[in-house]
Formats: C-alpha cells, sequence, structure tokens
C-alpha cells in the first residue's frame, strides 16, 4: 500500500465514502449520485446480471454529464456481485467492454474461497487491471484466506451490526476491524503480498461511526441501511417507511435465514443470515408457526403491498442494520454523503486524515 | 452534566478508563491497581456480598499506602452488583460504614427496572450523596428506563460484543452508543433529568477501541476481556490461557445461557446470555445432546482442572468479548490501564481529550 485509499479514485474526498451494493436497491441513480458527491457508488448486481449493462448505461449518462476527473477510460462507480449466484464468463463480457469498465468490482460470498481468485483474475485481466478489487470478510479468517487467495486491492470488513447479508455468526466492527488489520499487516509484512486497504461497514450511519471507523484502522467505509432512505434508492414506499419509523436496531433487528426462507431466496451458501427489521414473521417463526403457514401469511402480505410492512402485524422483510434509530429523514444520497463525511472530519486528527 | 466525567473521580486521568466488575475475577486488588493507574477499578460483587466487606477492606489496605487524591472519605475504587441476586439492605448496611464508601456503584441486571430507582436512592442516602450511581444497559429502551427512574451519574452502554452477561440480543457500540446518547440528550433537554456522563463498553480492547468509543460519543469506557489477563485478575490458569489463545471472537465466541446452565447459575432474569469461548458444552447443546448428558461430561471437565479448558474437547465457561483475539499476553493492569489510555490519546483531538 504505497498510497491513500483516495488516490485510487481521484474524484473522492477522505474519508472515501461508498454505498454498499445492495441487490435490487443501489440502482445507477444511487450510485452515480454517491460518486458526484465526492464518493464511491456501488451498483448492487448481486446475483443477477441482466440488468447490469443497462444499468452501468444510465450511470454513465449521469455521470458523463458531470465530467467527474476519473482515471481515463474507467467509470467513476464499482459494482457488487454475489458469487453464489453471478455468473462470471457473462460478467466479464459486459465488464470488459471499455465503455463499461467500473472502478471498483466488490466480491462477495463465494460459494468456496477459490472462487475469490478466479473472479479477481478475471476481472482484472478483463478490464486491463483497470478495475480496483474488493472483496467483503466478515472475519479475520475470511480475511486472511480472501487476502492470500486474490490480492484484493481493498478489504471490506463487515461487522454483524450490518443489515442484510452477512455472517450468521460475528463481531461488531469495534474488535473485528483493529484484530483483522493486525493480522492482515502481518500476513503482507512476512510474505510477498501486498497489503490492501481496508474499508469498515456494519452499523454505521452517521459522521460519529464513520470517524469511529477510521480511528479504529479503516481507510474509508461503507454505508448501506443509511442509504435506504435516500431518495435515488429503488425501494418501496413501506419498506423505507418502516426504516424510517425503526429505532434501538439491536432490539428491533435480528439476524436470521426465516426472512430469505419466505422470500425463496434459498441459494445463499450456508454461513450467511440477512438483518432487518423483526416483524411478525420471524416471531410466528420463533414461536412455531409451521413454514407453509408463515409463507402463506408472507405472500398475503406481499398481495396487500406497502401495507405489508405496517403494524405489529408487518411481515414484509425490512433489511436493515443496528444504526436503523440513526435513520430519521429521506434526504438525497448527495445530502447524505456530504453529511456524514464532514461531520467525521470534524472528529478526525488533521494528521489522520491527510493519510486517508 | 456541568463537568467532565474525570472530574468526579479527581485522581483519574482522561479518558476514563475503568475495569469491568466481573464477578469473582475483579477482586480488590485487580481494583485498586486500575485506580493506582488514573483509572477506576470495579470490584465485582455480583449476586454474592459474603466477601463485599473483606474485599473493601483489602482494597482499602493497598490504596491507603498510595495516599490517592480521591474526594474526602471515598474510597477511590467501585463496586458492582448484580440486582436480581444482590440483597439490598444488606448491601446498604456494608457501603454505610464511611470506611467502606466507594466512589462508584455499578447497578446491572435487576428483576424489574423500578429496582434500580431503590437501589440507587438506598446507596445515595446511605453515602450521603458520595457514592456515584453507575447504571449498565443494554439498549436505548433500558438506557431511557434507567435515566428517568435513577437518575444515574453515569449510564454504562454495554454492546453485544461483551464478554459475559448482556442481553441476548442487542447491538455493538457502533450504532448503540450514539443512538443511546442522542436519546439520553433529547430526554434531558426536555425534561428536569439530569444528563449522565456515558462509558461505553463491549468489544473494546486496546487503545483503537477507546478512541473510537470516545468518537462515538462517550466520556469514559471500560475493560473486561483484556482484564481477564491481568496478573491481578483471580482467574484459573486454565481459564486465562483459553483467553490467550483465542483469536477472530466473532467465530470463537459465542452469547448463549447454556453455559449459565452448566455451571448452575440459573437465577438470571429472563433476556440475557453470556459471551464466551465457543467450546464442547456449546457444540454438544447445539448438536442435541441430552442436558443430562453435557452436564455429566461438564462436570468431569471441572474435575480434570485446567485441562478442562484445553483441546477440541474443552468445555469449561471461558466468559470473554469479541476483542478476545486483542488480547495476546499476561500484563499487570497498570500497564493494561496506561497503555490504553496512552494509546487512545494519540488517536483524539486534544480538544476533544480535554473536555473528557
Amino acid at each position: 500500500m504505497a498510497s491513500s485509499l483516495t488516490a485510487a479514485y481521484p474524484w473522492t474526498t477522505a474519508p472515501l465514502i461508498s454505498c454498499a451494493p445492495m441487490r435490487l436497491i443501489a440502482n445507477a441513480s444511487l450510485a452515480a449520485t454517491v460518486s458526484l458527491a465526492d464518493g464511491l457508488g456501488f451498483i448492487g448486481a448481486g446475483s443477477d446480471i441482466s440488468t447490469l449493462a443497462s444499468e452501468l448505461s444510465n450511470a454513465r449518462d449521469i455521470l458523463s454529464k458531470a465530467n467527474l476527473p476519473s482515471p481515463t477510460g474507467v467509470l467513476p462507480i464499482g459494482v457488487g456481485f454475489l458469487l453464489w449466484g453471478a455468473p462470471l464468463k457473462d460478467t466479464l463480457a459486459i465488464l470488459s467492454k471499455p465503455e463499461n469498465i467500473p472502478a471498483a468490482v466488490w466480491l462477495f460470498a463465494p460459494r468456496q474461497p477459490e472462487d475469490l481468485k478466479d473472479w479477481a483474475e478475471g476481472i482484472r485481466s478483463a478490464t486491463s487491471n483497470k478495475s480496483k478489487i474488493w472483496i467483503q470478510v466478515t472475519s479475520v479468517q475470511e480475511a486472511l484466506a480472501a487476502t492470500k487467495l486474490a490480492q484484493p486491492d481493498v478489504l471490506v470488513i463487515q461487522g454483524t451490526d450490518a443489515g442484510g447479508h452477512g455472517a450468521a455468526q460475528g463481531a461488531g466492527i469495534i474488535s473485528l476491524v483493529p484484530e483483522a488489520i493486525d493480522a492482515i499487516t502481518d500476513l503482507c509484512k512476512t510474505s510477498s503480498t501486498p497489503l490492501p486497504h481496508f474499508v469498515a461497514t456494519g452499523g454505521i450511519s452517521d459522521g460519529r461511526g464513520v470517524a469511529a471507523a477510521i480511528v479504529l484502522g479503516a481507510q474509508g467505509i461503507c454505508l448501506g441501511t443509511r442509504y435506504l432512505a435516500a431518495t435515488e434508492a429503488t425501494i418501496a414506499p413501506g419498506y423505507r417507511d418502516a426504516v424510517l419509523r425503526a429505532s434501538d436496531g439491536g432490539v428491533s433487528t435480528i439476524r436470521s435465514s426465516v426472512y430469505d426462507q419466505l422470500r425463496g431466496t434459498t441459494e445463499w451458501p450456508a454461513g450467511y443470515g440477512g438483518r432487518g427489521v423483526l416483524n411478525a414473521s420471524f416471531r410466528d417463526h420463533e414461536a412455531g408457526v409451521k413454514f407453509e403457514d408463515n409463507k402463506k401469511l408472507y405472500e398475503e402480505a406481499v398481495e396487500s403491498g406497502d401495507k405489508g410492512w405496517e403494524g405489529e402485524r408487518a411481515r414484509l422483510t425490512t433489511y436493515a442494520g443496528t444504526a436503523i434509530g440513526l435513520v430519521t429523514k429521506i434526504e438525497s444520497a448527495e445530502n447524505i454523503t456530504r453529511e456524514v463525511r464532514d461531520a467525521a472530519n470534524k472528529l478526525l486528527l488533521p494528521g489522520l486524515r491527510a493519510s486517508l
């Protein structure tokens, strides 16, 4: 690691704020707006690349008007993939087109760790090393394995407070980030592995959380839950309003596999769970209601639309992290990005900030 | 809150470092040593006050030699109680003796929230308001209830990364501390409730964690797991060595009630669980081994002494938090206290530090 994280994405301002590549939610408009606010936005391609080319085209349209000083021939946004589902060859065919090359590609949830190597090598080759490789990990052991296998440019260290999918069992970033950074730094000192940059995610919704993550050793951070309330996010009003209403995220959210089961998203490898607002679907599951009955109630809730997120009997999945209580208003992704960054910088030593 | 947290404990240096009142482990020697290193040590009386008078006497002996500039007539240490078990009247009889009055009393885990009020009023009356009231909470709703009921001097905000007992379900301090502080600050602005100071705990084992907690808004912090490796702690060598060996605490520790059940500590109110190293006792429990059989194996492990903490078949309870991987050596509580504080201060803005 010769230079700072922001130097690799020259339109960004420290500390680097990114939006999580939330499947179905983080679209071209959200990603581009984060980048236009001097952050790094990610499109959430997830496991399905059927709309990837059109989303990249949409992002290009938005970004071309703004003329960001990005590296030549690179779109100043990233794209995130769920490796258990996304097809590598077809993905490379899209990303290798000169007009599509993203500044960063975010890899998560491989069926086996070795898939990280295939993806990292494939993307580096297809993009002539123009796309930086970001790999999200949820533990120290995953961080070590990913670094050895794929030499990522960035390790995204995800704490268990994160919304949506993560390790079913894990630590918060308060302990995970420093321990993972120490372990990777040791590894890279004693081998020829290049030291990655570190981005923290999970439980961060405002400038205090951003600054805390930087103090823990991260060079940049990623927000998910906070961007659920961005005007640019693709999100049902019922979902968004449920996020705005919820508070006390340690009590009001839970990490579980039941929401995936009810939605029929059953392809995730073992060991993952999704954190969402604790609702009647989960309570009935815990109370021993038969899956078929719970599923029927869930499907009725789907039919009811936004009402399916309302009240004591809310049943629809509301993936969100424990920092949900700090998300209290709808605003543009530009405002969110600038506000959390400015607030964080007021809490950081100038020398520390200058290193980012 | 007119003045800083350290002003209330004039022998301390900012940021205030305290040791958790760990039952059976945090004795007079550990508590006094932390205070002698310009922190605030807590004796863990827990639910049993049978040794409290002698522990206070021991602490007095150690502290009197050092002549700490504590407020007149106050022992410069604290004592922690588990309200579900400790007897209020007998406790007050001990704490009210002029030579026994501690600088702080830490209250946790009442059978019902109203007990916090009885304890706070009882202690304030018995000690002529000399003992400050610290109340540990695990959620925003608990923080609000405790503040309304008992007007604590200090709210200890415990994240789910903490070792030992805490809420069975909860958030890490990355989101819990800022949300709880915002909620309590709002409450105190709109009522006559005095604003408490805030201490963060859960997942902090080094200076980076301390600094992160301060950046999140805490004025002081509390370490538990790190002090398990203090030379002054009362801890079996097998337990201590298991702490030193463990790493990657999100994977290697788990919050559960099975360890309490096996130990016969069954009086905790509903809603709590203890985080400890994930061992054969837990794995067998998860695999459906009958409780009686698991208990028998546990008792055989107890008979085997320190070996009961060793290897793949380790069965003895090893309460520790997710920051266990940052605990790598045995050292004096004085070293620990000074080192984490000094390291934290290098990461903090001078103006922020001065406010603590």
